[in-house]
């Protein structure tokens, strides 16, 4: 679906695509190569002008249907890609490209960097949806509407209360990317299983170097079969996911009909059904949750790729090799709706007042009948009533006439949103206060 | 992966592209419009030179990149395509291409028949791995090597007995494919909730005749939001996968350079290690192991799917949008690289032959020293010899060397088979049997 | 949970208890080393002296405290057992209980009885449901409510037809449990590695008398590490959960207030909310949902241990112990309360109609207008129109004056259900022929 | 399985019993209604009479069956414990124990209380793991083995080398639990739709005492929906237990008598095989990959419950009440047994080194074939000369004649462990400063 002409702008963005096509992920390695290649003239170990040669195939058109080719002939991962760009250079250059690396050194290095690239879109698009959900949260502070629990209507609650309680998931999310960044954005560079055998005494210092000119951490150890960091990243990813697929979720159920409080704005020239003209479908919101499920599945697999066997295991390996960028186009993907869902979200507040009109404001009546009958008198009287009500079909007042006294029935005329606006400007404080310490940009 | 150049063969394989290939998939949906077209113009509900055009439909050109645009601009799954067909229609045909349907009419339908060309050709491969399974059972009916349990080296089988078990377990797959071919290949023709509601009392009839035309079965009610029969090929699919997975794990171990019983041959050009060239890796082993991991990830998430809310719930149904071909793709891949790989298996006798020489026969002399001693004396004293030997690193002679008799020591020297080489008969005979009354061709 | 006093009702079931209980598996896997030692006996394998009062420990309290014990001292899965058993036996009877068996052929050949035990509930609990149902579909084949697509409401269905396509699909339960039967209920007799070594060629008899004896197909070949069957039935059991949750989750949603279509009667002297006396929980519909993801899981669980290497694989395998467990008493229970929530069961049609009216009866308006217009024109016409309404808050009256005709107009004004009532029908018919050719009992 | 008697011990230990056992469950809810009666005394919400009164509850028996049956009448989850609680205190003190609370603040708090107790066990063991590692990874900086990628022999590497990488890989799991213990030791406050709308302008107060008193964070805003807290850590927790799953498969891998490198000591009554007497089975290893397995599914599920509906979704949330005791069991078992197997973990150096002579030096001598040929020609030299002796089977010696010069041969008979040893030099240092900057205990 990805790759999808007609649909795949439903699975991926054009950024996530930039990432991840295949013209990208290529120049991507080429672009590890030669960082390789400088830092090995930088300790000495090449000519300096194999490595400025090699650096010019940064320049290079790519043929890739000649690497693929190779890579089916030589049924190597990328010696297809060395045997092209050997013939790209000269006989002075071509020995010294990939030099004494092993595949893992290339691709766990660009499979790194693409974790970057995707988490930094992602810091960027969290931290545009927590502003947008704090500031509705501000709008709707106290705009009140039913709370629903066991999907049925209960106590008042503010619109703005249920925004915020997004919005600090959302800020949640954030703070676990901030966390594991320092962790995740670390290189690989081993050789064969990991030792550095090839490189003698020069190995550490030439990983060193080669991680610094790509801007990231160096290894205690190689971690060929050492796979947590991208199942750590694929958690906080799928999680974060998930927290927009609660938020779509939730306009997708109160867009329903019936309910109508809030709604997903369709894009201008959009049709909703064919069959049925009336119809607006939560297109957005679905996708979403979809989205979500699907980040999630790729995050168990590469979960279950951390049984890793001995100093490198095809099986668990390639598995990060397909569902990697699975992850990554689908949590971007399902973030850029998010935005979109969240610039065009529609608010009712005529008809939360209606659909709160139709609840009892128990909480609040059983809570001033508790001071005059003790709460579990209060609460059994009330039940009762409650289910008198739903057998005759009597309206509100008339099943709590009698029960409760005209002081109380007063008393709860008025919508009681309890601490729920505190508790927006306590999240509203703790994501300013958050912000400070964080960093603008994840990367 | 799936459609990458460099890569793609290793997740995909020809056949399944020309299945799940975006132009054969739009092209499926165009044929199913038109099977709708003439079943409609059969019944007199629309023109039939109307239909007669829209069957020429099958010879057009699609115009991928207008429809993916028309469907971008509408956010609506298959009116870009209608829009594209009707441009390519006269004024009398265009107003009855699509005419009353809904949009899963024809996605269902036609991922309906993406389940049948999948189907027929795991079925197909199926059954030539289970041949080639029985052939190399029969062949190695009496080839001694050890069984291994827990990692451990223990009684010794014969190689064909632990073939005919991987050939046994295909044969259960066959019949799950068999069994429910008939529940799956069903048509989907309901309109927009399923009741026909826009063809008054010709829904029925149309329906039949749409399906008849289609090859499938008439459902006795839209299945909408009944998804069983997906997660149902699902699970077959996987289940399937796993057995050849359990297959491929079983060479991925066996061809351990400290083992060396059974290895896969490389193809001619293939290079194992750039960095160690003294390797072969047993990369179709990895491979199909992978993919089925993969498989077994899709057929769950269409299992979660299956709670399908209403009568179309598109954060489940469109789910499937993006797993089913990725389970299609991964099962047929896995059982084209197991063909590959038994038609390359390397067998070493010698190998097996020296590895259960490591053995002590301790079942054999067991049942032997239980006539003597008593089953649960014999099996102390076993028990202890063998530590013993474990300890002071006596040969098993040495170990052996007044806890058995003489006697013993000569009747264990002969490997004891048991009864695996008749199992591996059964095993043969049941195939056989099955095969008499299963069809040649699954669809 | 499961064994929680506090909530275990939840999770289980008194008769899933009864099959799954410490007591009844322990006392299960002597029963099989009964049935063993009997059938040795027959053959002549071992005294039929001995066989008679290894038979009588049916009879024997079983201590498990002691075989705990044991367990724990020998690390040995079974020895623990074996050791009280020869403690409650004479010298003479003593060697010949467990004589020549491994671990597998206990614990397999049980946890088939168990699958036995466990599908003969579910397909009793299954065709319950499946009767319920399709009563109500009778009883409702034309009351017409409102059905939905994207959340949205869309065109009328009878509420008989939702319920229709729940049985229809309990209907492919059934098929696939009634399928599976003869491929599951399978005995497991292969000793250590599965080549019966211990009984020279006495093995293959001695295993026809041992399954013969426990109502077990015999296998072609020991199934040690093909672990197929389990999935199989597994992946059924969670599909058919899946089939309840799909019901439950319905009734979840159109219990809500602002909908409350059906209703989810709640016993005697449940208590809905403490804090919120007036609230009804859809407690039943909730825990089915929850317990067919457990189910899932579980099954996926079970998928994941096909992976099974060599002659047995102790990760793998027993991973199962303690899936296969909760998987069943997952569906089960998910069965009794989907029983339990079809019998309380509340319809309000009143509520249904006041629903529809919510909705323009676009597809039955379009058909008509799609004569007079064409389809396409027909179409923009009316969500335009629909539009409008919306915006301008109009009734549905006022948006279509001057779109329709009053003749299209009046025709709307009867609810068209459709071909569903006739599906309901098919349904009907279709279960009754496949009940003529299907068992009373699975077993 | 966990509550088995007899297996129990391999699914469960005394310390996760005694977090989750029912009987201390239970005793948690009490301690917090107490600490919650506490608040409210001194807030004055509640007479101080009453809350001194429900402290003494504290020391109470509890009639476990009473509340069970209490709980099965009402359907209530905590109805049956409060009406029991009732009845135990005074008339004046029985009206405000729960007092305006509901389900979720007692069962959430005691929740995130079993997290930080089970997070405190996790923290414990694991750095005793890491502990041991190190010092297997000193012990063994220089112990020379055979590296090995996809299943194959590969070029050298000290056994110390592998040790740190697993070590490494812990030092992240504790990193993990370190940074999340903040975002998940989070009280929970909100009443029945999470405003504390009971309690007027004094809920939030009575919020912060109550978090207090039981030493959690008070959270912003109510959570009663936002649960990625616990699927977060049971992120964390599942790649914890992975780690060990990886290190526990790779004793398995090694301990396979043809290899025969790490051995599982067996405690010293056990048996391993009944049936073949000379077997030792790698029982820890295999239980704690299958721990881990159970672990990772857990965790799926919680995350899969991230998509919770309005206020409260019983549907996710009760889920949570299966999922989290049987994730926190298996994380703290496969810790126990990891404990055990590494202190009972047996290294064969004379294996090692067989094992590595089977394997030519094949970086090495290509690193020193290389300096004299151009890396390529000297790589496909190689290549050719070892599949010559494979097929011919030659020594190496042979092989290599003509191929390598004197010297290089010379050079490659001492092993080279590349940086391998200054590797694990690094992960000890790293392990030191973190260590200093991490508390001693986790809670």
């Amino acid at each position: 679906m990805i790759d999808s002409r007609i649909f795949g702008h439903l699975w991926s963005t054009p950024e996530s695509h930039s990432i991840f096509d295949e013209d990208a992920r290529v120049r991507r390695w080429v672009d590890v190569l030669i960082a390789l290649a400088q830092s090995q003239a930088e300790i000495g170990l090449i000519p300096t002008k194999a490595a400025e040669e090699i650096a010019e195939l940064a320049q290079c058109d790519l043929p890739i249907e000649s690497i693929a080719e190779a890579t089916r002939t030589t049924g190597h991962s990328t010696l297809g890609l060395i045997q092209v760009l050997q013939g790209l250079l000269s006989p002075v250059a071509a020995p010294f490209v990939y030099y004494g690396a092993t595949v893992q050194d290339i691709t766990d290095t660009s499979q790194v960097l693409e974790l970057a690239a995707t988490g930094a879109l992602l810091w960027r698009d969290l931290r545009i949806i927590e502003d947008r959900l704090l500031g509705l949260a501000v709008t709707h502070r106290t705009t009140p509407m039913a709370g629903r629990t066991h999907g049925q209507l209960g106590s008042p609650i503010p619109l703005g209360f249920k925004m915020a309680s997004w919005a600090d998931q959302i800020g949640r999310d954030l703070s676990r990317l901030d966390d594991g960044r320092e962790r995740w954005l670390t290189g690989q560079f081993g050789g064969a299983v990991g030792t550095l055998g090839f490189f003698g005494g020069e190995g550490l210092p030439l990983r060193q170097a080669f991680c610094r000119r790509l801007g990231l951490a160096e290894p205690a150890i190689s971690w060929l079969s050492a796979r947590d960091r991208f199942s750590d990243f694929a958690s906080a990813a799928a999680i974060a996911a998930s927290t927009l697929a609660r938020i779509a979720n939730e306009v997708y159920g109160l867009q329903r009909r019936e309910i109508g409080e809030l709604g997903e704005r369709p894009a201008a020239r959009t049709v909703g059904s064919i069959t049925m003209p009336h119809k607006r479908n939560p297109e957005n919101s679905e996708q979403i949750v979809t989205l979500a499920q699907l980040a999630r599945a790729q995050s168990a697999l590469l979960t279950d790729a951390l049984v890793h066997e001995h100093e490198r295991d095809g099986r668990a390996w390639k598995l990060e090799w397909s569902v990697f960028p699975t992850l990554c186009h689908s949590v971007l993907t399902a973030a850029s709706l998010t935005k979109a869902l969240l610039d065009g979200l529609e608010v009712d507040p005529r008809a939360m007042a209606r659909n709160l009109a139709l609840v009892p404001a128990s909480e609040h009546l059983l809570s001033l009948m508790s001071e005059r009958l003790g709460k579990h008198v209060a609460q059994q009287t009330l039940q009762q009533a409650y289910r008198r009500a739903a057998e005759d079909r009597l309206s509100l007042a008339e099943a709590l006439e009698g029960v409760a006294t005209s002081d109380e029935l007063e008393a709860i005329a008025n919508v009681d949103l309890g601490s729920g606006p505190e508790m927006v400007d306590r999240v509203v404080a703790a994501a300013r206060m958050r912000r400070q310490s964080e960093p603008e940009d994840w990367r």
